[in-house]
């Protein structure tokens, strides 16, 4: 979406101990497909931190039932993920002189993360007008783009699909194997079939380990 | 200062690709000797993003003269290096059910630096409390404590040797020597000088070294 609005993408992605850093040989193949100026995939690790399914030795949730009320943030939260990954886009935007930065979160589908919502993308984007260059010398004005934040998963993978995107590439389940192959029922995978159903196509990734049916 | 007020201190040190790395052997010793409740070191590789001094194979500005007004923002600068040091400890702040932040941030000596400004800071606290489960559940308000951003050199060394700490443990050179000896001309060496002067003790690092004179 970034490119055809005639961006020219200097891709970031995280390496932060997720249980699911298969994401990142996904991440490189999109890139590198995409044709971006340059990918980085920067290394922390939020084991250290804690307080996650997706970094700790907690399970992943599996089978929940989707539309109902979530009691409260799930334990795939991964505190302050979201504010780190910015921070870093934040400081090679500056380096970059560029004015844009682009994240993929969604607030619709699920509303469960803090870090997801409206407000915190706001806010986010008027601290890194302090933050900076740009907020001393007032030269510029940073801007966070969040293009997918109130598409349903249906309207995202209509919108790829439109664009091109080879979703035989990318990769949503929280607990994958170490072959690649979803869980299939963790939330990230059940939202992914969902949303294909809606739209009325196979999920490529899901054909190729025969798990569309 | 934090110890004082009563709060149990988890402090935490950055080894981001800085050459004055030399200053996370004092961190570690500062803590030790403090008796913090844990000391947490995190890893991450600004070189890879670059546009600094402090990271790149750029050189410190040496011998500048202090007081005359800065004509933009100096290449020491770290690109949104202190949004990123919030980021983390606001993440360790959520796992550890922290309410309070505390960073040494100053910005009445050398106000240079957009990442040091009150105006940044109390953007930074709004948008934590957005980010995080403090924002949903709405439970308690999370503050950035800035202890020193108000006070002169001269007035953090008295606050220091009041509650008993050891400059001959601290680093402020921004190019120190691989055995620590500071180089005695950049910013942080001129800042650090003056204010023990103002003082008027000698500084117990300078002595080590026989600089103080």
């Amino acid at each position: 979406m970034a490119q055809e609005a005639g961006y020219a993408v200097h891709a970031m992605s995280f390496n932060y101990g997720q249980r699911h850093v298969l994401e990142l040989e996904q991440a490189r193949a999109i890139a590198s497909m995409a044709g971006v100026a340059a990918h980085s995939v920067v290394d922390f690790d939020l084991r250290a931190i804690g307080g996650s399914a997706l970094t700790d030795a907690i399970e992943v949730p599996k089978d929940r039932v989707l539309d109902e009320p979530v009691p409260s943030i799930p334990i795939t939260y991964v505190p302050a993920r979201n504010t780190i990954f910015l921070s870093f886009a934040l400081a090679w935007a500056e380096v970059l002189n560029a004015h844009d930065i682009f994240i993929g979160v969604n607030a619709l589908d699920y509303s469960g993360y803090p870090d997801c919502r409206p407000e915190y993308i706001h806010s986010f984007e008027a601290m890194a007008n302090l933050a900076t260059r740009a907020g001393v010398e007032g030269h510029h004005r940073l801007a966070i783009h969040t293009p997918l934040i109130a598409l349903t998963k249906a309207q995202i993978i209509r919108e790829g699909l439109r664009l091109g995107v080879d979703y035989g590439l990318t990769s949503s389940c929280y607990d994958p194997a170490p072959d690649g192959r979803p869980c299939g029922h963790c939330d990230a995978c059940q939202l992914r079939v969902r949303g294909f159903r809606e739209v009325g196509v196979p999920d490529p990734l899901w054909q190729r380990y025969g798990m569309w049916t």
